[in-house]
């Protein structure tokens, strides 16, 4: 079934997201509007150093948690920007790690019903030290697991770019 | 790091999503405006007979891609709608089957970062035929996948729902 984008309207711009409101064709004739959020795109960053994962905990101010357990993750800058050196930048900011091998895993949509963000899986490995200001400012905790716990945090995982990542992890591994 | 919300507007109102800015107090005392999409919360659903795993094809207009194959998934009705009764719904809606066997395998929220839909995941299995309308009305189309093909599935998968959902099938089954 495809469909043609006939008419777009936006409804509200923000400083990460804006709203359109689109009205669609489909093959079969019939037209429907549809809400869609649009988002610059992320990264997200399984780093491991062999022994450990690097996470992080940060507040999460939609959700309504204290603070979730995340990958080390950010948005693109601006559209078009390469997302290895968002993941890069990211995981020196975060985590205070630089890597000597990068690997994209997969792409996915994190909720393609009505927004069209696209996050981007890295691995990142074979770490150093990099990035001395890592987590000053924006309020994060850097939080080092175990390979070994990599179960226990995944079942008590919150965050889908995160779940995705740690799992791929444990079924593909490096 | 804790916060409390401290002021909030509405900026949009839609069907399915509302944009509201929030502004936050850190422990620290700095305030923040937050952006934040409302969502009313999503199911997905992992339903095996043993054999196959059944998928949807479905356009997803916000993401420009003629079609993704996911999860059978869908929105809570309303607010504080039981989860698995929406995901009893769905698979009967999406891909004529109901299930004697449900178990909900985890719960995570898509993207924290500006929006609040949590979506939760559950298991199907003992399943059985119903639904006879399924797929008719969303344009869906179902996809019966099998349980040796779930690698190459999961690799060409663009869904952070159904990746999450497949990949923590993989790792520990039923």
């Amino acid at each position: 079934m495809s469909f043609e984008r006939i008419a777009s309207r936006t409804v509200w711009e923000g400083k990460i997201a804006t709203v359109r409101v689109d009205r669609f064709r489909f093959e079969d004739g019939e037209e429907a509007e549809r809400e869609i959020v649009e988002h610059p795109g992320a990264v997200a960053v399984v780093a491991h150093d062999g022994e450990r994962i690097f996470l992080v905990r940060q507040p999460r101010e939609p959700v309504n948690e204290p603070a979730l357990l995340e990958l080390p993750a950010g948005k693109l800058d601006e559209e078009g920007e390469d997302p290895l050196a968002t993941a890069k930048r990211e995981l020196a900011e975060e985590v205070g790690k630089g890597a000597r091998t990068w690997r994209r895993l997969t792409s996915f949509y994190t909720s393609p019903g009505f927004a069209d963000e696209e996050c981007h899986l890295y691995l990142a490995t074979d770490l150093y030290d990099e990035g001395a200001d890592a987590g000053e400012e924006e309020r994060i905790e850097i939080v080092e697991v175990a390979l070994a716990d990599l179960d226990q945090v995944i079942q008590e995982c919150r965050d889908a770019k995160t779940l995705a990542g740690l799992l791929w992890f444990r079924a593909y591994g490096d």
